[in-house]
């Protein structure tokens, strides 16, 4: 039973304590290192068999919840293991999470200057950092939950700046619109087209090239169809780090043609903007990044930040607000004692908004600009090496031959496969290797790593190596990544 | 520089216990009093003066982050003060501040058991728990980035369920649709209806009585009106707590409607929902709640979990896939090795998706259902007393003479405006009471409390007190409450 006095409540507070302990024991005393186990894995019905999952009338000591708290982590993903190169985000940087406790703590709400005063200012501040970084002089921009999310800010300002009348109107008044995106780019897309009412058929996708960039004469052609079928493009979106293969479009080319044809360019960066911090590989990823209208970048993935961490940013600037305002009286008075251009909410399609910013704020602060610079560039370095090492042995096959972004796409060639004539047969049983390796390594616990099919190129299963900046990874460790699939799937 | 050795790391680590301790003392340790200031009051510009916000090229030390750290709660709103009665949320409960801090350590992402297997395992158990609570046998849900979030997926489900082939084709098949609220619902229905391609002015708003709930009869007339327009009605927005008056409309009457038409009903429980746990005021707010077809409900308002913590529901067992999936072959493989249903993130308009469940389960497992229903019967308690405290006071008056969730909107009229006439002038000359009496509050810090007009009702700025469950409040500082507006307005 809940008391209701201010001791009990201290009480309670006590427990926060007590967890963050445990979590000091469990998961930031020791250095992250590859004998512990990335995962113990149990299926879907044995968890629930194990764990004591059920609500119920009573409550619980606090004992007994640390107890499920030690559940929570021996059962869930250690991210922070370097062996959990699974997905596009990996361990949190620590200053990360020690802006991600304090804004817990704090818990308020990034919609009024009234409510957040010092996260209003700092988000504010930080954006217009990122826009000087991009190159733009002036702009606007906002946190938001995810670069789903991020991408759908995109098209509906997309939309709005072609036509106002939209918003209130509705897409009734704008004749056919469509938009463009590689067959590489991020499903988000979309996601997106179907929530914001285009439809996803109304995303024209554009063909890439074998190392899954988008071809600029496809998307001019694509156009000028698109056109010629009384259809009215009103958004492009170009990728920085596809989410497989690590590509970035040519932000040149396909900024001239969005010029050509008077449409919004759109840079999904979610993945690669991270390399925005990096003098070496911006210029290879990034060139041209200012000539787009709008970016989304995921800090939360390459780069570190706890989930969740996504910039939207735009280069207009009263656009988000005029796009997304409701003037709501209860939150956005007018007569206000402050200065209410501070109150961001109207900008956002949220009410309440978490505060994302702190963290990577904090991080920012602790590392300085260099600090992230080097971590990224040791990513991006380590992928490279990788490369290197698989490039001549037995049985590792590059899928493409160059790293973008920190992505290295390969297939493992188990001995019984090598010296074969490569027939469809031969290919098909190829396509069944890394789903087998991968079962033994969830099994084991000793590593995850993602793999993938790529329908638009028709090549079957493959891994896809993608390492961030946290925790940082070294050669060794590399060379730990290849032997252990070599000893995962030598006998298959 | 950042260190890339797992050395630095563990030395990295040792920030995090730094700030926990640093949050322990400033914030967990005492118990929150009415003594303390609520917030250190600074104009934009002299918070940018006052605090090292610029990001620089080289980083700092761990002693120089700590004064950061002291910065940003200094200059924060400390929500855990129980005179921080400003919004729609509170303090955090200590329980889920420990599931958030345990999230924030684990750092993983809901779209995969694959990546979350604990997590997404525990997210399918809580929200059937939630729908059983509510009254369905079967259905489906997800957690969602805050209630306009969770309310556009409502819209977005409901515009399938009714057209499925607006998926792909867009909103150019569906004819002229229509959406329904009542005026006095959130804006985020409309913000909604911007950004899914409907148009603002196709929701069409419903007259609502003196206490804020929707006319059944001016809905059915409405639909009705629209049809003869050859409109297609497909979603109705009923509200369980309204955003200032706190009202709920009545779901029997307008489930009869909304079946009668064939039209989805959407309950907004945002603020409301937390009474679900109530026996006692469950009956009176939430009748016929089970008649939805979805619901939004924020146990990151009332109930006191931390922010974001919303849970969007829906009766429908595979309506959430089916409308949302787009089947991304790179996480949603159908080939790997465990029951890929669980696999829920192609229900989701996001990808990665923040981990929002274990604070919920954590607060949940350690009060019970019972201790959660005490604090939320106390909050309806604490409000319903301090209206009958305001009542006979001098210089106080309701707006609405009665308690509804817990808001109570009083204006309060100073001795200068007492015994007047009440003409137009005066009106407006109380309209200005509040904003006075706010930053004078603000400047002192000892209270926050939020004030809007009404323009449905055509009512000048009052003050809206809305009580959540944490910190509980007491009887004495209701009394404080009252106590210090009169001592802020008594001289105007
Ligand atoms: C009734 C109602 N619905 C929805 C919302 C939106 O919720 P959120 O702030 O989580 O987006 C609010 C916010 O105050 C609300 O009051
Ligand atoms: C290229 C790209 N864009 C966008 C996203 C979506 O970002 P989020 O997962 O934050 O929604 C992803 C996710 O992997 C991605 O790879």
């Amino acid at each position: 039973m809940a008391s209701l006095s201010r001791e009990a409540l201290q009480q309670e507070n006590k427990f926060v304590m007590e967890t963050a302990k445990l979590i000091e024991k469990e998961i930031l005393s020791s250095p992250p290192t590859r004998k512990e186990k990335v995962i113990n894995f149990l299926h879907p019905q044995e968890l629930i068999d194990r764990v004591d999952f059920k609500l119920n009338e009573s409550g619980m000591n606090q004992e007994q919840l640390l107890k499920l708290c030690k559940d929570a982590i021996k059962y869930s993903v250690r991210t922070s293991n370097p062996m959990f190169v699974n997905q596009l985000y990996h361990a949190a940087d620590p200053y990360s999470l020690a802006g991600s406790w304090l804004t817990e703590a704090l818990n308020t709400n990034q919609h009024t200057f009234e409510a957040a005063p010092f996260f209003i200012v700092l988000e504010q501040l930080l954006l217009r950092e990122v826009r000087s970084i991009i190159g733009w002089e002036s702009g606007d921009g906002i946190f938001a939950p995810g670069g789903s999310i991020g991408n759908m800010y995109a098209m509906t300002l997309a939309r709005h700046h072609k036509y106002p009348e939209a918003k209130r109107k509705g897409l009734a008044q704008c004749g056919h619109l469509v938009a463009f995106t590689s067959d590489e780019a991020h499903y988000s897309i979309k996601k997106s087209a179907n929530w914001i009412g285009l439809g996803m058929d109304n995303v024209i996708t554009v063909k890439t090239n074998e190392f899954g960039e988008m071809i600029p004469a496809e998307l001019d052609f694509a156009m000028v169809k698109a056109k010629s079928e009384g259809k009215i493009p009103f958004f492009v979106n170009a990728t920085c780090g596809t989410t497989v293969l690590g590509a970035s479009d040519s932000f040149v080319a396909v900024g001239e043609i969005c010029k050509k044809h008077d449409v919004w360019m759109h840079i999904d960066a979610a993945w690669g903007g991270s390399l925005l911090l990096s003098k070496k590989h911006r210029k290879e990823s990034l060139k041209g990044v200012e000539l787009a209208d709008s970016i989304v970048w995921n800090p939360h993935k390459m780069l570190g930040a706890s989930l969740q961490c996504t910039l939207f940013l735009t280069k207009y600037q009263n656009l988000l607000k005029e796009c997304n305002s409701a003037s709501a009286t209860y939150l956005f008075q007018q007569d206000k004692f402050y200065d209410t251009q501070y109150d961001t909410g109207d900008k956002s399609m949220q009410c309440g908004r978490k505060v994302d910013v702190l963290k990577l704020w904090l991080m920012w602060k602790a590392r300085g600009t260099n600090g992230l610079e080097h971590l990224v560039d040791n990513a991006c370095h380590q992928a490279l090496y990788f490369q290197s090492l698989i490039k001549e042995r037995p049985g590792f096959r590059l899928v493409i031959p160059r790293v973008q972004c920190t992505n290295v796409c390969f297939w493992y060639v188990p001995p019984s496969l090598r010296g074969q004539e490569e027939t469809e047969e031969w290919w098909k049983e190829l396509g069944q290797v890394a789903p087998k390796i991968k079962e033994r390594m969830v099994k084991e616990g000793t590593m995850l790593i993602g793999y993938q099919p790529l329908g638009t190129k028709k090549l079957p299963n493959f891994f896809r190596l993608v390492i961030s900046c946290q925790p940082p990874l070294t050669n060794d460790d590399m060379k730990h990544i290849a032997d252990e699939i070599e000893r995962l799937g030598n006998d298959l």
